[in-house]
């Protein structure tokens, strides 16, 4: 074996390596998403109606390295997503952040409307995961479809791991907030 | 009476009715912080670190016409809000938006405190009452310092009425948010 050979063997096994550690760093990612990142950037958008901002969104994006947070992907990245929160109006970032009685809730009604139509209850438990599926669809940064198709098809979440795996580390939403008036409110 | 007369005694009127409604309005004002405006605009405020944005700010400030919304002034001051926010880190707007249960704590808290120390009940009542003031001018934005001295001396709660006289109308902080990355969260 010569030595341009082993070069290239040895950049062959430190591809793997690389790949290897990355698939257990987004592994690993799944389980900490509550943790604070100590790297990251605020992406931010403002949206502007009748000569003022009306509507204000931010978005704490996480990375590992500030080498990452630094760069201009990442920001835009987190301005995109801004932008995104300002039009789909998502209440958490992931499922696992939707309080149970929330979720409890919402099964109760749809459960409730079944059961007023007269359907069988192994149909009712079909319907309630279905609608609880949409639910977090609506709801739920990481599940809604991304507003801008023209820049990536998927889901909020699936565009945030192709940037992770693009970027080559743990890259997550820590928080957003969306702040607006002379919206007429809910209740 | 001519009717020149008649028509600035009518006018004069006019202003005390505005005048009135103007007095009502901001009593009314007192109680509906809660309520969203229908006018306003979002004041920003980023501040950036080694490259990107590490803290965001926004502030929706409530008017109650679009032409208070759309002037130079008041978006200025709304912005003005946000980098105070910035530094400040209030938790709440107002005392009334203060959970019961902190309050409650809090007191109990200070109370214990005193008592540890051996002071008499009359005098326990009295540190609880300037602790509790002291920590409402740390937390709730309308009582703290306003940081921009150079700009206006007084409380956040101060500069607001200030504004809402200049302006002829009724002026409140709707709410706010603050969004960071690679701070230490305290627990």
């Amino acid at each position: 074996m010569d030595a341009k050979r082993a070069l290239e063997d040895t950049k062959g096994d430190m591809d793997k390596a690389k790949d290897l550690l990355r698939e257990k760093g987004l592994a690993a990612a799944d389980k900490r998403t509550d943790r604070a990142q100590t790297e990251g950037a605020i992406g931010s958008y403002l949206h502007s109606q009748s000569g003022r901002p009306v509507i204000g969104v931010l978005v704490a994006l996480g990375s590992e390295t500030d080498f990452v947070a630094k760069s201009e992907d990442f920001q835009a990245m987190a301005n995109d997503l801004a932008m995104h929160v300002a039009a789909a109006q998502p209440q958490w970032v992931s499922v696992e952040d939707v309080p149970s009685d929330v979720v409890d809730k919402e099964k109760e009604l749809i459960g409730a409307a079944a059961r007023n139509e007269g359907k069988p209850d192994n149909i009712i438990e079909k319907i309630v995961e279905g609608r609880i599926r949409s639910f977090y669809q609506d709801n739920v940064l990481m599940e809604q479809t991304y507003v801008r198709s023209d820049k990536f098809e998927g889901t909020v979440g699936e565009m945030v791991k192709h940037m992770a795996a693009t970027m080559g580390e743990n890259i997550s939403v820590n928080n957003f907030s969306r702040v607006a008036v002379g919206e007429v409110s809910a209740e």
